[in-house]
């Protein structure tokens, strides 16, 4: 049994917790202070077998991996000031995870 | 020393800290998000030395475990709608808990 | 790699996460419920390779070790009763840490 705690993206913890329970793979979601710092994250927590860790981290890979995306800003505001605006990149997701032996696990 | 985590449901947080507490151990409770998800549980951290492991787990099962609960609903409803309702069987409680090896401890 | 979970008071929050920062070490910051219980407390949660855990450890000593302040109840309580309040002892501050091996990490 394995401990897996992975931080990630407010807007990848559905997806990565939704197909981490099609996995039969169960998870807790910790809130992340809103404040200052990375307010924008998820910790979410799971205790897998040790034949399922490579699956889950497989599952957690592709749905938070970091990649670019293209945003706008919101279209009121190009027409308010009468110019187009070019889409911009922005780098969203990314996940650090952290795998722990567990010494005993118990279900009551 | 280890670290145990236990995922509680809210419900039983009260009784699980008040009686670990009254074992004299420190319990820090985290907040689970709010959301689709298993929103009605509570995450609870403690450190205790090795001896005192099986005290805690016996503390968080006896406060915790699974049971079946009768439930009915509201008795407004029952009377607006003019009839009597039979209880129904809620499983409620539950623990998932995690023991984990401690490399350090320190208290600042 | 090593994952340290530090239990430290809200105040101190800011100066501990700002001086980790500083040195490099990333951090996320769990909210803990808000309740009867260490309701002052945050936790945070941080990984770091073997050869900087005792500068983790420093800094976070450094900035949230248990000290003695001073405090004084709000003036207008002193002024509405027409006394002068002495300052009272406080103590504030103080850490609960741990530290554990890791068996795997990834950045996705
Ligand atoms: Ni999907
Ligand atoms: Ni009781
Ligand atoms: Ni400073």
């Amino acid at each position: 049994m394995k401990l897996i705690i992975a931080i990630i993206q407010d807007e990848d913890a559905g997806e990565v917790i939704s197909h981490l329970n099609e996995a039969e793979i169960q998870v807790t979601r910790l809130a992340t202070k809103g404040g200052f710092l990375r307010s924008g994250n998820t910790t979410i927590m799971t205790g897998v077998d040790d034949e399922k860790v490579d699956e889950a981290l497989k599952i957690i890979e592709e749905n938070s991996k970091s990649r670019t995306q293209y945003a706008t800003l919101p279209s009121s505001c190009g027409a308010m000031h009468g110019f187009i605006l070019a889409p911009i990149e922005v780098k969203v997701g990314g996940a650090t995870v952290f795998v722990l032996d567990v010494d005993q696990f118990h279900k009551f």
